[in-house]
C-alpha cells in the first residue's frame, strides 16, 4: 500500500548565481491516485545532473524551463506500487522522469523497465544511462577517437568524465583526466585505468597538460568551460576535436564569462560540436549493448555519490554545482530496505 | 628577354599589431638565371590574402613564418620567359606562390598551367583560385547548407564571402552577409543577389541580423571574428554549423582578444570546424568543374580591386587589413600591355 502523503521539492525561485537552499521548497501533499492508462512510481533514486541548473533558470537552454512552484525535474529509479496501464505491473521497477518527489504518476512515455538481474538498477541513472550515453556517443560519434590518440576529459571523476577516460582506454587511446582534488585524481589513475590526471586547482595547467601529454591533445571532452577550456586550447593538435558537453564551472554566472579566442581552433582545425545524448537515440542500442558488456567485464567501472533523503536534495546539488560531489549523484529517496 | 633587374618586397621587421610600411623593404637584386629543371617566371599579378598577415607574424600558424629579410610569400600569376624545365615552354601562363617579387626561379612544384581562353587568368587568385576554393569547401562541406536555410557570411564583399553568399543561392539558401561600409552591403545585395547585407559599423547588430535572418541563422561562414562573431552567436539556430575561415579583425591584436561563451554552442549543439582549403585538395576537381561553369553562367560573380605596382603592396596589403579593399586585391605587377 502506498503512504498516503508525498513529499515534493519545488522550486521556489530562480536562483541568481549559485542556487542556495532558500531557492527551494520541501513541500507535503497528497498521493495521487491513478486514473486509466497511468501507473503509481514510488522514486527510489533521484538523479541529480548539471543540466538541472540550466532547467531552474529562466534563461533560453535546450527544454523548457522549471517554473517557480513546479517540482524539479530530474531521471528516477522507481518502483510501480498501483498500475492501470496495460504495459506495467505492481511491483516492476521502471526509468523514468519523475523528478525530486517521493511518488509520482506516469502515462509511461519514455519509461523503460529494468531487470535488476542485469545490473544494479541505480546504473540506469549512471554508467548504463544517460551520463554513459552521453560519454559513449560523444566521444565515439563526435570525438572519433582513433588508437594511440590522446584523449582529454574534464570533470574526469564525475558520472560522464569517468566512462569518457575508461571507454577511450578500451579503445587504445592515452586517457587523461582534468579533475578538482588529488583524490579524483588518484581515483581516476589507479581505480579506473586513465593514463594521467591534472588537479585544475594546483600550478600551472597549461604546462600540466603539456607533460600529461607529450603528444598534445587529440580529443577534449569539454565538461566544464572556463579557464580549463581556454588552457586546453593551448595544447590542441592540428584536426582536434571537442565534443562540447557541458560548461559547468559557468552555469552559476549571471553573465556567461568570455570564451576563449577561437585562434586555436583555426590554426589547428579544430572541431566543436555541441551535442547532447538525447539527439542519438538512434545510438541507444549500441550504448546499452557495449557499455553493458564493459561493465561486466570490469572494464567499465563507476563509482556513485548517495545521499539519503529527498529533503538532503537541494543541498547535494548545490555541492554538485561546486564539484563537491564524488562519482555519480543520487539521492536515496525511498527508505524502503528490501528494494536494493 | 628579361629585364636584368628584379624587385622584392622582403620582410624587414616583424609588424606588432597593425603593419607599417616601414616593416617593408622595396630592394633590387639580379634576376636569377635558371638552372636544369628550372624556368624563370615574371610576376604579373600578386594576390593579396588576409593569411599572409599570420606569415610575418613569429607566432604558430599553419605554415612556416616569413623570416626578416626574406621575400614575403603569396600566390602569382606570370608568364614563363625562359625555361630549362621539361613540362613548361616560354610563355605558358601559369599560377604559381613566387610572392611579392617582380621575377622568380620555379621548379614547378604546385604550378598550374593557365589557359586565358577559359578564363581570365587574374581569376585563380581568386574566384577559381584559394580564395574560391575555400568558400566552395567551407560552404558545402563544412557548412552543409540545406535548402530555404539561412547562411551569413562575414566579410561578404570580399574574394571569399562573395563566393560564399551566391554559392549558398544557388543551393537554395538564403543569403546574408555582414561587411563594413553601405556601399559594399549595396554591391553584395543587388549585384551579387544576396538576400540581405548588414553594415557591422551601424546600429544594433545582434537586431540587424534577427531582422535579416527572420529564421535564424543554419549556417555562419566566419571571416572575422571580434564583435561579430559575438554577435552572431546570438542568433544561431539549433545545430548550426561554423565554418570557421578567418578572424582577421583580430589579426593584428597584440593578445588575442577574448572569444564568445561557448554556451550558445552548448545550447544550439552547434558546430564549428576551422579549416583551410588546402586540406581538402581531393574537391579541387570539383570546385573548378563547378564554379567555372557558374562563373560562365553569371551565376558567380566576381571584383577585383587591382593595385598597380610592386612597390604599392606593403600599402595596399595593409589596406585589406583595414577592409579599405572592395573586392579581390591584386597587385598589376607587370605593366607590360600585352598580358592581360
Amino acid at each position: 500500500m502506498p503512504a498516503s502523503i508525498n513529499r515534493q521539492v519545488l522550486l521556489r525561485s530562480r536562483p541568481s548565481g549559485m542556487p542556495k537552499p532558500s531557492d527551494f521548497d520541501l513541500v507535503e501533499s497528497p498521493v495521487p491516485t491513478p486514473g486509466e492508462g497511468e501507473f503509481l512510481c514510488r522514486t527510489i533514486h533521484l538523479s541529480l545532473d548539471p543540466y538541472m541548473r540550466g532547467r531552474i533558470s529562466g534563461g533560453q537552454s535546450y527544454a523548457a524551463s522549471v517554473e517557480p512552484g513546479q517540482v524539479i525535474v530530474g531521471a528516477t529509479v522507481g518502483e510501480v506500487i498501483e498500475s492501470k496501464h496495460p504495459g506495467v505491473a505492481q511491483g516492476d521497477l521502471v526509468l523514468g522522469y519523475d523528478g525530486w518527489q517521493a511518488y509520482a504518476l506516469s502515462r509511461g512515455v519514455g519509461v523503460r523497465k529494468l531487470d535488476p538481474e542485469q545490473a544494479p538498477i541505480s546504473t540506469a541513472l549512471g554508467v548504463l544511462g544517460m551520463p554513459g550515453m552521453t560519454a559513449y556517443v560523444g566521444l565515439l560519434d563526435i570525438g572519433q577517437p582513433k588508437p594511440e590518440e590522446t584523449v582529454v576529459v574534464s570533470a574526469a571523476s564525475g558520472a560522464v568524465g569517468s566512462a569518457v577516460g575508461q571507454i577511450a582506454k578500451i579503445k587504445g587511446c592515452r586517457a587523461v583526466g582534468i579533475a578538482g582534488s588529488q583524490d579524483k585524481c588518484d581515483y581516476v589513475v589507479r581505480e579506473l585505468g586513465f593514463d594521467a590526471c591534472v588537479n585544475y586547482k594546483t600550478g600551472d595547467l597549461v604546462q600540466a597538460l603539456r607533460k600529461a601529454c607529450p603528444t598534445g591533445i587529440d580529443v577534449y571532452f569539454e565538461n566544464v568551460g572556463g579557464d580549463v577550456q581556454k588552457a586546453v586550447l593551448q595544447v590542441i593538435n592540428t584536426n582536434a576535436r571537442i565534443p562540447l558537453c557541458g560548461l559547468i564551472s559557468e552555469y552559476n554566472a549571471v553573465e556567461p564569462p568570455s570564451g576563449p579566442n577561437w585562434r586555436p581552433l583555426l590554426i589547428n582545425r579544430a572541431l566543436i560540436k555541441g551535442f547532447m545524448a538525447s539527439d542519438h537515440v538512434s545510438r541507444m542500442g549500441d550504448f546499452l549493448a557495449d557499455c553493458s558488456r564493459w561493465v561486466r567485464e570490469g572494464k567499465l567501472k563507476y563509482r556513485e555519490d548517495v545521499v539519503v533523503g529527498l529533503e538532503n536534495a537541494p543541498e547535494a546539488f548545490i555541492g554538485l554545482l561546486q564539484g563537491k560531489n564524488f562519482g555519480k549523484l543520487l539521492v536515496r529517496v525511498s527508505d524502503d530496505p528490501t528494494i536494493r
